[in-house]
């Protein structure tokens, strides 16, 4: 095969077959031949619903699924002059427009014309599970030989966690709550550590969770009774946690009990980003928002410099990814990793990108 | 008597009776004779519920209601030097500890110790409605000659308007959308235009009071259909303005129906502020705030440096409040202020004070 | 001629000759027209020394000047949507590279591969003071019938201005001094008005420009002592208008003596945007910068956002620069246009573009 | 002796003198036991001219020495509630008066009725250099056990490091330089790290400051050369580093060279701040700000939240101080401690408080 690639055709239903290998026709653009493939939640959705909200593959035409990768460039446009072939590197899987008042003002995550790996758009825009995946030069980032390509592949959801805590504008000294205890929970905390917060909480139902939670971020956790009200979890995390104040929660799990239980553990002033996403519509306490002066925040992908920082906290060895690295499946068996992620099996699972 | 005070008792139980003139115990507080005192939608709900949420009158020691007024310096402290007996001033109505963190920050509003007039707090915060009312010099502020001391009483909804366009941190070129054309969404609206706003867009479901923003502000209306959906409204709103994107919203109503409208209409990126008090909670739709990644922010009262800038733009003319002045009663008939505001009678309905 | 352009080749050569008609090779270009051209001083700096700093024509090959300019879309490449033939455009004279960290961050003012309009760049990157001028689609802005092309022209102008006060975030109720009354300084003070400013006071030795100042802002001034020290100016300056605080100063002179008066009329914690270029040193009061804790910024032209608004500022007619257009020279004369305003004649002088 | 105190009367002129325990007039004042103070630059420059700029010790009232301090509470006034007798607290030598806009906005640094330790100011303003300090309860800080009142003192310079670390705006990611390898400069150093600065260069003119820096902070460091310009020593400090982009400087030498070779060194929208004090006016190169368009900050002292934050970076043991230690002086012999400073000996030197 030129360009074997996990294609969707609706929920349940995918396939291995040959794609043409993609042809550069813009001169900045890159192939990268690749490497590692990570699973991300909304893969699994996908999967199983074939598609998101409004967003679902075409039952005739497909969509090559994957967006979270790393690789080697294979071959660079004439125009190219940032990467060469031979270069490895993690790949940022949406190119904006760059003509919009959204790109030109740094926001290119808005851009209404953006291609987005395995994300509706453009009929030429595919997913990153195929052996050669065309991207611009400026989306993709060099990564030093002491970062494995398994670990690149992290930057992706290390990045959605650099852009929550930037969101969340989180302090030195300040205390964060995390709810939600999954990759990108635990990344959003291990960022927020970075950003100087002087003690962060993670919070997820499950035990196993938290356990690993602490062991990777020695953190403080709190698992909330499923049986009580948001308001009793809400007093209950102060108290078991001897917090006063807390600064900034990040949620990440996408459950609506999470959302309120974090805007009632906020102090005045305090700062809440939803990344997290679950039912459009939710009950929200918007008195208690109101009365604290609370600044809520939505939270969408990645925007201008959070890739930069995201490989540069993994380069650096700032954030350890390596105990995030759950399992690694063939390309062929790539279902069979949607279906662990699907159980619950792992916090992020791999796919190893085609062989020759 | 000494010191004729409105005290309010619970529910529809209000009394004019006779209270001490307040002693100044420290030397940095003053006396004002209080001239004129306006009535807000929060009086006329303790007036019907004899509170407000968690904040009830007590039955036994009542409250002397009111929080937007204006008066004459009769007596200064010992320390005082920042005005002097006879200066016209406008009153801010709470009065923080100045030892907490949140004072010491600038965000005396969330300090836990405020005084502020007629509301819950040590049992010797007393409100505006009264002949003589004790407060610290540095909550005053000095009016010209130019203003007058009825309109001196609208300072305190427009600091309301100054402390929200701030959060929602209206730029010139925006376009502004207020929800709710009462006295607050009215000078929102008159505060975003002094902040560069170059379109505001106020939304009523009364024609009359649609009818008198257009005069008041020379801005656009819209009225939307009750029997509607929020996404319903959203979009006729934006068809019937001929409008692109909606910068910032402030909703001023208290209607979940609006927050949703005004969460809809925002462009990626949009801000939104919420003022109006309704319901503790709402079916409030986090999916479409986190794909726009919107700011949302709760709005408390105002802070350090919003009392100045309405005292400012009153004085310099950049907001004409008068034609907001709708009635005037007398002292011993406060309760009939009340019950013309409740039932919707004028914009801003004011009471004068006790006469000698 | 097929393309009549103005090319300098050093101090006080310029010569009018044909040049090619540029082809569109990247689909998004488009070819305008040129109506009219602005002189500004850097111009004249040209004209005089040849060039700027270590920036200077080429000897041989020469530049064609002019960066101020407005006029009609002729034709468009492939790509192009956001414009087309016919449409009247004010346009930003600098196309950045779109591929680098600071393009991709919303400051592609700092782009090292900017193209700008007669400044030095690749061999390609010529001025506006030509009949057929190219640019990237997205840095032409359509101008509604109400604005003439002659008025487009200060679109340039006060995009500077735009961003000068920007850099400061004078904020409503400010009190904001401008050194200095050319057209960057009157732009300055026009634009600082309607981001709320309540009192802005332009600085000038020259009693005309002060004169025009007053009647084209209302605005207040000041006349410096060019005999007395800058503390003695500053002092005479707040004693003079009556100010307790400066909040914010933009100097738009180059004037070194400026620049110290500017720091001490400021407040603690007040703002200083330097946007006039003159010395490359000078002595500067760092310990008064220090002990009142200024914010002190350099500003370069204009970054995304700017021009926006600078158009819209325009055409809704919030400024109005049409009492700044002084006069109109035909295009072969161009030097005539330079020669006037090097000798101080006029605010903004005007050049026609080359007529068929 | 009731309170013994060292008062400086002139250059050269200190006596140990017996001064009354101060009384407790408000309530919210407490008398803190000093336990032990540090010498400052400022001291220094007290000690052998008398005062600073405009400050000079009076010659028959003289001036009781000291502002970094740390203590146990020995008596409180009746209104006081954050501290009793017996913790042990950094001390905050400053305190404003709560009353002006400056301290209502949160800048209580900017309060022009500050009394602040040995600063000139009301006559009763001492400094802590005596047995036993008046201060307000908001302006101590306790500690935990694990913090020794040595280590306390330190708390002040730490704020001065917080402050301008805020100043300059730094974010995770960094690279900042700093210029001046003293108290001040290592401790800018350490929080910048903090703040996430994947990169710290300190720069100094003595080897042996470099070689402690290293092993302190484990950073880079840069020796110019004294001979060579400003601009020489920037393209040196860039190489010899390898870097491409410096994006914070902070000043903390008061060398005017410093100041030069810190605006060359910095990327175009880099950020520097001014800590050090020198000569009052310098050479600057006012070009190369306004062509990058830096940012430049002056910084003074410390405002609300500094303190807190440094007090918990110390207790946390994300800085360590210790080391930066170097000698104990008994109170009787203060005046050593200080010629020790003027020698360059020592970082931080520690003067013992009274003994009984």
């Amino acid at each position: 095969m030129q360009n074997p690639s996990i294609v969707l055709y609706g929920p349940g239903k995918a396939k291995l077959e040959d794609k043409p290998v993609p042809d550069i026709l813009d001169g900045h653009d890159v192939i990268v031949r690749i490497a590692f493939v990570g699973v991300c939640g909304s893969d699994v959705h996908f999967w199983r619903h074939g598609g998101i909200g409004e967003h679902h593959a075409d039952p005739v035409a497909g969509i090559v699924m994957g967006h979270e990768a790393a690789g080697t460039i294979s071959s660079i446009g004439p125009s190219v002059t940032r990467v060469k072939p031979g270069d490895r590197v993690a790949i940022e899987p949406g190119v904006p427009c760059r003509y919009c008042r959204a790109c030109k003002s740094g926001s290119y995550h808005f851009c209404k014309d953006m291609r987005f790996a395995a994300a509706p758009g453009p009929p030429d825009t595919q997913g990153t599970l195929c052996k050669y995946f065309k991207v611009a030069e400026d989306f993709v980032y060099k990564i030093p030989q002491t970062l494995s390509l398994e670990e690149a592949v992290l930057v992706e959801p290390t990045s959605v966690g650099v852009h929550a805590v930037k969101l969340g504008d989180v302090r030195p000294g300040e205390t964060v709550v995390v709810m939600g205890s999954g990759t990108i929970g635990l990344l959003c905390a291990a960022v927020a550590k970075v950003y100087g917060a002087h003690r962060v909480i993670l919070v997820d139902i499950l035990d196993r969770k938290l356990e690993f939670a602490r062991e990777f971020l020695h953190c403080g956790t709190f698992k909330p009774d499923t049986s009580a009200s948001a308001e009793q979890n809400a007093a209950g995390l102060l108290k078991d946690l001897g917090l006063d104040e807390v600064d900034t929660v990040i949620e990440a799990s996408g459950a609506a009990s999470s959302t309120e239980t974090g805007i009632y553990i906020l102090r005045p002033g305090g700062k809440f980003v939803q990344t997290g996403m679950g039912r459009p519509k939710i009950e929200f306490p918007i008195g208690a928002m109101s009365e604290k002066e609370l600044m809520v925040r939505g939270c969408f992908r990645y925007r201008s410099g959070d890739y930069e920082l995201a490989v540069s906290l993994l380069s650096k060895g700032m954030i350890d990814v390596k105990p995030l690295m759950s399992s690694m499946t063939p390309f062929e068996d790539a279902t069979a990793a949607w279906e662990k992620t699907a159980k619950g099996e792992g916090i992020k699972n791999l796919i190893r990108g085609a062989q020759d």
